[in-house]
């Protein structure tokens, strides 16, 4: 048996050919299929158009092969997850496969099937586990209520501390000559045309400005070092809020844009946390871990002979 | 000469037809002219309809009449100016009028055309005052970057507590149930739903969910009282900005729905701001402000021997 792993975010469609033990066949990258930007047929048929790709490279039958789905959006709500199941099931006729959610998946990979918690603070951010087969969450609200310390949430910041710094209620750091000097921009008044003209007040054109604060703390600005602190103590709150809800877990996988800001969201993440915790990098992919959700899903399937 | 005073904002557009000396005559109530939501046709329309009411209920010949347009959004912005003169002048020929921005008839209102700082706090929030004829403005940068301590603010901030209420982030309070029963919630994961389905995540409709944490702040919840706190320590930091640069004045009007919550908002803000400050209602209405400015305008534009 072959599996397919599936990694669908908000930004991109990761697709993984795994043989039976695991090893990597091949990865093919597709753009985001998330249904609230392209529908759920259109999620489907993206989905199927890899799926194809990747059994056509190495002729592979429908009935050898297994396809785990690990879908954003796949979650607690009932009707989006019903829309989801039967625009599956319209294009893949004929396939065996299972869906979860695409947290579910990386934090399968994170710890390669066992217990830990992981933290993703990419646009948007969340804290998730699983304890005695129930997901256990924090975060999660999306940009309008929340996602604290996600890259939305930390451009949003900046936005509101530059601006400050234009009308004289902080001090201006270089942080505010930086940000205007990249937006080509004379002065913080501007920023109000910018962000809903030029960006649309697109969470994703917003969280993508994240970037110039990364340059500023380069440069060691303070104000921007004291984002990063407010965001990593928003992160360190989730992560506190699933340890609670699953005894004595303190291993903290950690994923997502943000945390190529490095040191500057990592030490004061570690320090909000204490020394009880353990921070690490996934161990594994979320493809990875939808293989691994996908076997374990198919081993208790099949009859017990049948393994043998 | 008569004057029409009008206060144009996002949520009315309230007309006061005075007498030279002051008199109120009548005032009528139209629904926003603001030219986001009507256009710049749309307001100028509005605003006509309005001024000929008043002067054909009163039967006041073109001649007799200045209007005095105190206009939200006809502020820094060159190109939403000239629009807005372009309109004014294609419907308001024949008229004698002037054009000021509504935060500054406001100000001339709060004061009687005296020294002093205006701190609006509605569904947006600023604070403002004139220097040597120049505007001396903090915040007012839009909900989308800024507007802190408006009821916009608050209400976001409600809705942050208690999805971190939900997911343990924080302990529960009174708050929590209490805003899920306003809204015939089970849980804090449907305000999801609830703000970008039912409210389609829309400003004014976000704002408004701020009476429910002013129903909580009466019911003796902490959360919701230390929301009200953090707002008013967010507008007193308008107020000092601005005050850093009009030497010395530290008379202080307040305006706008967020007030409407009185020693929730006013307690902490005078707090915040000391005993050197001196927080008041505004003297009067923005129309009357706008009836000041226009009379000042037009007692220079006019020969002195007119005058006398």
């Amino acid at each position: 048996m072959y599996y397919i792993g599936i990694d669908a975010g908000g930004t991109k469609t990761s697709l993984s050919l795994y043989t039976e033990s695991g090893e990597l066949v091949e990865n093919i990258q597709r753009p985001t299929c998330h249904f609230m930007k392209v529908g759920y047929e259109g999620m489907a048929e993206i989905l199927l158009e890899g799926v194809r790709e990747l059994i056509e490279n190495h002729q592979i039958g429908l009935d050898a092969v297994f396809i785990s789905f690990g879908l954003a959006g796949y979650g607690k709500d009932a009707k989006i997850r019903s829309s989801i199941d039967q625009a599956l099931s319209n294009k893949f006729e004929g396939f065996h496969y299972c869906v979860y959610n695409d947290v579910e998946a990386a934090l399968s990979g994170a710890f390669k099937g066992e217990q830990g918690i992981i933290l993703i603070a990419g646009t948007g951010s969340i804290a998730y586990a699983i304890n005695d087969n129930e997901m256990i969450r924090a975060g999660g609200f999306g940009y309008a209520i929340g996602d604290e310390g996600s890259a939305y949430w930390i451009a949003k910041r900046m936005l509101e501390t530059v601006t400050k710094m234009e009308d004289g209620r902080l001090e201006k750091t270089s942080l505010y000559q930086h940000l205007l000097d990249r937006l080509s921009l004379q002065n913080g008044f501007q920023l109000i045309g910018y962000v809903m003209n030029t960006l649309g007040n697109e969470r994703d054109q917003i969280a993508s400005l994240a970037q110039y604060l990364y340059e500023a703390a380069q440069l060691g600005d303070s104000a921007a070092i004291s984002i990063y602190k407010d965001a990593a103590k928003e992160l360190s709150e989730l992560v506190k809020a699933v340890s609670k809800e699953v005894n004595g877990q303190r291993k903290v996988a950690y994923y997502g844009g943000v945390f190529k800001s490095g040191a500057y969201i990592l030490d004061p993440l570690k320090e909000y946390l204490g020394s009880t915790y353990h921070l690490m990098e996934p161990t594994e992919t979320p493809e990875f871990g939808a293989f691994i959700l996908a076997k374990r899903q198919y081993m208790t399937k099949v009859e017990p002979k049948e393994i043998l």
